[in-house]
């Protein structure tokens, strides 16, 4: 029985894995278009003021979850370090920089 | 004008991020009824070959969302070390093991 139940609580991991990816994904499309915009303006890919308030932001989420603000710092400083390198690569083909 | 646009796609991104914490959460508390499920029956914290088919369906996940396996993969590693380390905390609390 302790399988089984091991196993539906896996299958529900499973399905969450699903939705987090799904997420990343509908947050890289709006990040593109971010990349699309700023490079056009001849912004730069890096916003140290916009990532500052993101980061005070992910504490703040962190407490409110009651997670690990290190841990989801972590998440998010890889998740915006991949959107970096896909401005910089925006900017490179829209040729504004 | 376009100050505004991106105002409106980084509310989008900031909203987007609440919701990527909020299942993140929900994951660490599926994941923390696991822990307990293996310390009760004395089930090691690290299970190599559920990692195995985590990993193969992270991947597959990676293409259908059009998303960098790679980066799809150290996203999922970094949550699965936190589990890791949350089920070890569990065991030891339970002193199963």
């Amino acid at each position: 029985m302790q399988v089984t139940e091991l196993q539906t609580l896996r299958d529900t991991i499973d399905h969450l894995d699903e939705d987090i990816v799904a997420l990343i994904a509908k947050r890289f499309a709006v990040t593109h278009q971010v990349g699309v915009l700023k490079a056009q303006n001849g912004f730069d890919a890096v916003d140290p003021s916009r990532e500052k308030l993101q980061m005070a932001r992910y504490d703040k989420l962190a407490g409110q979850y009651g997670l690990n603000a290190d841990f989801i710092r972590q998440v998010f400083r890889g998740l915006i370090d991949e959107v970096v390198l896909n401005h910089k690569a925006i900017a490179a083909d829209i040729g504004g920089r």
